[in-house]
C-alpha cells in the first residue's frame, strides 16, 4: 500500500459523532491529501455505541455529496454498521485505509471499549484494512482541531509507509492543547482504569424515576509512564495498538491446568 | 470468595436477550444454588449491542419480583448499562459473582466483540468482580438449555473454587447437542475469523431503499485445535478468557521503533 500513488488510493472516513461533526470534516480534509475519499458515517451522534451492530433495525443510506474524489453518505446505523455497509455495498473496491474520527472527546484507557470511533477502526482491521481512530481530548462541538489535524497527517503518512500488524488498528488520542505545547508522539499500552459511575437520579413529568449515566474516570496507575493516560497528561499524542483478539493468554495458561469433575 | 458460604453470596444475573428470555431463567435457577440472586437485565432483546452504554437516553428500572433470595429488575438500557446501574444503584453491596446469559446463540470467535452478553461480563471484570458469560449455540427462543445448565453449574463451581485472573472474564460457549454427545470442557483462544456480511437489500412501502444486516461466519483457521470454534465443532464446551486490556503488545514493540519527522 505504501507504494500506491495518491490517485490510486481509496480512503474510507467514518466516526461516531455523526456525519456533520466538525471533527470528521477535518479528517476528511486530511484524507483528501492522500487519495480519493468516501465518507460514510452515522446520520447523527452515536457516541458510546461500542462495536454494536443493527440486528433488528433496517439500515438507511443517504447520499449527501458526490463529486470527483469525494463522496459523502449518511448511515442510519452504528459506526460499525457504517463500515460494514461501506465495504459490502457502497465502495467500488476494498479501501486502502480507514480513518475514524476525529472524535470529540478522549477514547483513551477503557473508553476505547465504549467508543464507536475505535470500534469502526477495529471493524476495518477485522476486514484486513489498515485502520486508525483519532480522538481529540475536547467534547466541545467547536473544538480547535488544528493541532490534531497536523498530527493526524504525520501519523497517516507514517502508517502508509510502515503499515500496521494484521488484525490490529491504532487508537490515537490527542491532548487538547495548543500545538506548541505538544511534546511529540508516544506509543503506549491501554491504561488500567475504569469509569466511576454516578447515576444522576431524576423523576419525569409522569412521576416515573429515571437515571442518567454520568461519571468520572479513575486511573488505577497514574504514574505508569508507558500508558496512554500518562502520555496525554504529559502533552504527548498517545497511540495504542488495539487487537481484534480479546483472549488473555496469561489467564489461558492458568485455566489449562484446571481439572473438571463430572 | 471461594470460602463464602452460600447464604452470604450475592450473585448478579444479566443477559442481552432480555429479562424474559428462556436462557436467563435457566441461569437464574442455577445461580440460586450458589447464593442470593438479583437479576437486572434489559427489558427487551438487545443482541449485537456490544459494550454500548446509554449516553443520550435516560435509563428506567422496573422491579418485577422481590422475594427472599431473588429480586428481578428490567432495565431500559443496554446489557453494560444493566451491570453499571446494578452496581451503583440497585445492589446493596458489591456482588461476589456476575453471570451473563445463557445467550440464545453463539458468542464464539469475533462474535464475542459484537455480543452484549460478553460485554456485560467484561463490565463486571472491569469492576473487579468474577464474571462469566454463557452462550448456547442455538438461536431458538425455546432452545433446550438442560445440557448447558449442567455445564454452567460445573463451571461456576470451579470458578468459585479457583477464581479468575483480574480484569479478565470467561466467555463460555456450549454446543447445541444432547448432553451425552458433549465431550467435556476445553480452554481455548478466540478463533481468528470474521462475518462475511451480506446485506439484504429491500425497498420500503414509501419507495425508500434499505438494508438488513445478515451474513455468515468465516473461520480463517478451521483446523486450529486450540480455538473456540474447533472445540465447539468437536462437541466440547469452549471457554475463552477475555481481558479488558485491548493492547496488542506484539504490535506495540514494533511501533516503538517508529521515528516521526516533524
Amino acid at each position: 500500500m505504501a507504494n500506491l500513488e495518491k490517485e490510486n488510493r481509496l480512503i474510507l472516513v467514518t466516526n461516531d459523532d455523526g456525519v456533520d461533526a466538525k471533527g470528521i470534516k477535518y479528517l476528511t480534509e486530511i484524507a483528501l491529501n492522500f487519495g480519493d475519499v468516501v465518507v460514510i458515517a452515522p446520520d447523527k451522534g452515536k457516541s458510546g455505541m461500542s462495536h454494536s451492530v443493527s440486528l433488528n433495525e433496517p439500515i438507511y443510506i443517504d447520499k449527501i455529496k458526490d463529486t470527483k474524489g469525494l463522496e459523502i453518505y449518511a448511515c442510519s446505523g452504528t459506526p460499525a454498521d457504517s463500515v460494514k455497509i461501506a465495504l459490502h455495498k457502497i465502495l467500488k473496491r476494498k479501501p486502502d485505509l480507514i480513518l475514524s474520527g476525529i472524535n470529540h472527546g478522549s477514547n483513551a484507557s477503557v473508553s476505547a471499549i465504549y467508543s464507536g470511533t475505535v470500534a469502526a477502526a477495529r471493524e476495518g482491521s477485522m476486514n484486513g484494512i489498515t485502520s486508525i481512530a483519532f480522538s481529540l481530548l475536547s467534547h466541545a462541538p467547536d473544538a480547535d482541531f488544528s493541532a490534531a489535524a497536523k498530527y493526524a497527517h504525520i501519523i497517516i503518512e507514517k502508517v502508509l509507509e510502515n503499515g500496521i500488524a494484521k488484525q490490529t488498528c491504532l487508537n490515537v488520542n490527542i491532548p487538547n492543547v495548543p500545538e506548541n505545547d505538544l511534546k511529540g508522539i508516544k506509543m503506549c499500552r491501554q491504561t488500567l482504569g475504569k469509569w466511576i459511575e454516578e447515576f444522576d437520579y431524576r423523576v419525569n413529568p409522569h412521576n416515573k424515576d429515571y437515571y442518567w449515566l454520568t461519571g468520572k474516570f479513575s486511573n488505577f496507575e497514574p504514574s505508569a509512564e508507558d500508558t496512554d493516560e500518562w502520555a496525554l497528561n504529559n502533552n504527548y499524542v498517545a497511540i495504542v495498538p488495539i487487537e481484534v483478539d480479546l483472549t488473555s493468554y496469561s489467564a489461558l495458561k492458568d485455566l489449562q491446568k484446571w481439572d473438571f469433575k463430572f
